[in-house]
């Protein structure tokens, strides 16, 4: 049986910043997407979302956001994600599809398992566009244009697979599909380990030298600026992908270091000719 | 007494890639530094010198390109600029300025001292431009445009540095006046550590990874494609120093991830902010 498609008549987005005020820009004038409702958790921000007119209808209530959307996508740092699971499961539509855009997915996915209903179709995504910036106001209709999406899911050729597909298609994105297990194991090496060793490199730059960052030190510590409650529950919830992927990392650099100590000319040659021809590859 | 500065007969520059190209650009036509000699150190360098027209005169004969010249600039690796002392020391005209433009200042300056005879004028070098490109190809006018230019020298006031000083601006840069020691310290915290632990993360990209390289990623290692005859030439001549911040550097990732394996929200959070804020300061 060959599903159609919708068009449907709703779609919810809970948690409205950069990454899901610009999905909304992104699918806005898609009809098939429907009406799309954005979630404003406070005064101030409802007020700033009305103004920066990103989604068909702001709302403040959860319920009303939520309910008869056939679409909801839960755009937040991932243990608010968690708490938004517990929130809406009473609200949910029969058969709804439940995305969210969580930048670490085994946690997440459990967590999908505890607590939403068994009726909905829950799939968790992770676009890789973003970056430092945060907030509703930096949102753009072309962040996702040419983006990696990553869904995990155990079932690639279901219906909500095929909607999630679509979504970031029209989104411009292209998707990819993989386990959770080997989506954090990937992305501890090429995405959260670089953010600790940026963030670490720029806390601890020593006072004097602060006048003498050149445009090597600024590009590497460029997503030192990244959001902390992002980042801090990334950390948290891929924790031993992490520890891993950070461990193997101070190996290969002690290793280094010894090379220099040692003053081996050629190992230290080696080293960098590889960095160099790897660095071709990607 | 205000001795004035040129008009200069005759410029040397021993080393044509990109640095020495891009100087030799942004200094012709200026008549103060009169004609600008290339030294070619091989057939093949002297054809694609002739070619890409940088210099006034490309030699590939040593003598002929540095006797005569008024001030002499040595823009090689670091070993390569102490091969040099020794090589150009019988040909350097009485009372000449020598400059290098290497990465690394203790090390030259002490060869200088031990090589290069006592009636030249030596003042160590270091313009912070550049990148992970080389060759003089890449050779661009405004390359030293806006770019610091680190010059180290026991002696401020002399004529030698006010030529330096002079050379500089008219290349589009800009002069910081610090003692070797200081250069050397400092340019292991915000450049040379930074390199190695870019080496590094591309060095040991796992194979599985590869396709997942995304902005941030890419960023961070975009100096790992740089020279490796540069690079390896700063890591061994620059090693205490290197060694100090590496080892700092290391310690404060160790306790980065002590803070995530014991699942301490709040240090991590704090350590995340200490980041940002420190991040704005440069």
């Amino acid at each position: 049986m060959n599903e159609q498609i919708g068009p449907f008549k709703k779609t919810a987005i809970i948690g409205v910043g950069l990454m899901g005020g610009s999905l909304a820009l992104a699918l806005r004038g898609k009809r098939i997407f429907g009406t799309i409702y954005g979630f404003a958790r406070s005064e101030k921000s409802y007020q700033k979302l009305k103004k920066l007119n990103l989604v068909d209808r702001v709302e403040k209530n959860i319920k009303v956001a939520v309910e008869g959307a056939d679409i909801v996508i839960l755009a937040a740092p991932v243990y608010a994600i968690v708490d938004y699971f517990k929130t809406i499961a009473p609200f949910l539509k029969k058969k709804a599809i439940v995305l969210d855009l969580g930048s670490t997915k085994e946690y997440i996915v459990a967590a999908a398992k505890k607590y939403l209903p068994r009726h909905v179709e829950f799939i968790g995504c992770h676009p890789l566009c973003g970056g430092e910036k945060s907030g509703a106001e930096f949102s753009r209709k072309d962040l996702y244009k040419n983006a990696p999406c990553f869904v995990v899911n155990d079932n690639f050729s279901g219906f909500g697979f095929k909607v999630t597909k679509l979504l970031w298609e029209s989104a411009g994105g292209h998707v990819i599909a993989l386990s959770a297990i080997e989506h954090d194991r990937i992305l501890a090496f090429v995405s959260h380990m670089p953010h600790i060793v940026s963030f670490t490199m720029a806390a601890e730059l020593p006072g004097y030298c602060l006048d003498f960052a050149g445009p090597a030190f600024k590009d590497m510590t460029r997503v030192a600026a990244s959001p902390v409650n992002v980042w801090a529950d990334i950390f948290l919830s891929n924790k031993d992908n992490i520890l891993n992927a950070t461990g193997k990392f101070i190996e290969a650099l002690e290793k280094f270091r010894k090379l220099i100590k040692e003053e081996n000319k050629r190992g230290v040659y080696e080293f960098i000719e590889k960095a160099n021809r790897k660095q071709k590859n990607y």
